[in-house]
């Protein structure tokens, strides 16, 4: 199984024409997976991860899709309040940070330092290869409440993901919200609201 | 396809060992539904319900155990921030409200009053015959965010649930909130967060 940032790259420089930093992912599968009541069945929280193992650009595709991806032309896996669409999601890997480009399906590179220390409180998840932040904009989403109910409903979308691939994966509030804001160059108006760790 | 209000009334009537105003569900099924990236590509807000047709008891105990039953002995189908359980979900229909009792799987009466009116500012909603409260408790969770994440979770749940069955849905966060607090004797630390009309 490839890696999906190593493999990426090497897609990248050798024939992307999109910018030298963004990573264009490969469609994600958008049937299959486990039955739902099953999926709901298995969901739970892991804080065990391989340090070493990745998933491959495939189920990253298929994660970022799942978690927060078109369903329809305009419209998300996700209800968001009053359909502001107000949350973005960001992938955090040894190599750096991208955002996730739902439309354009790509990542778009964010930083090439490793910001996992920000990412987290507690060792396991700092040193696992695949963490998702869940940030929400104010400015879109002022109520903290509505702010929430968005980024669960991605965050339920992960878990039912992983849950249906046999993949680990644990919810965080408990994360350096400045440093990371910071080190994924957010906007002042947007938020880290959760970051969530997928792994092995 | 029997109405589970009708059908549970004359049940908890005539054999029923508890108390008369509570009604003891079917056993949910834990496994079946669409595949989960399927019932992601069709999870969508509907606005338009039939007032007359209703789910059947087995689905509204399905429906109610993918929302915020437990899948493990002492763990739920949602995550909750520092595993607080603090979300409790309310059934709201014509002929009253109940508190979901997940552990016993029963519903348990609030009132026998038409409690519809507080749990919606739309004319769909108050006519829809069923809406899920979903109530968070301060007490527990006094933290916004966080109550609005674990909030969101069973939203989805709920969302995927009918998105596999073909059953249509909308979550909203507009309804009368003390006046539905009050309406299902709520404590005073505890809130509803946000109201799902389902149905056909």
């Amino acid at each position: 199984m490839r890696h999906f940032i190593i493999a990426s790259m090497l897609a990248v420089m050798s024939f992307s024409s999109c910018a030298a930093s963004d990573i264009v992912l490969p469609q994600p599968q958008k049937t299959g997976g486990m039955p739902l009541m099953e999926a709901l069945s298995n969901r739970k929280s892991t804080r065990e991860f391989s340090t070493e193992k990745r998933l491959s650009e495939q189920q990253l595709s298929d994660l970022l899709w799942a978690a927060c991806g078109f369903n329809r032309e305009d419209k998300l896996t996700i209800p968001t309040a009053l359909n502001k669409q107000e949350i973005t999601i960001y992938v955090i890997a040894p190599e750096g940070a991208w955002l996730y480009a739902a439309k354009e399906n790509k990542l778009v590179e964010v930083t090439t330092e490793d910001v996992r220390e920000y990412s987290a409180a507690q060792d396991f998840a700092k040193k696992a290869p695949l963490n998702i932040a869940i940030v929400s904009d104010k400015e879109l989403m002022p109520n903290d409440i509505y702010a929430g109910t968005d980024a669960g409903a991605v965050m339920q979308n992960i878990y039912l993901w992983c849950a249906s691939n046999g993949i680990g994966t644990v919810t965080r509030g408990s994360f350096d919200k400045d440093g990371l804001a910071k080190a994924l160059n957010l906007k002042p108006s947007q938020r880290v609201i959760l970051v969530q760790t997928v792994g092995y």
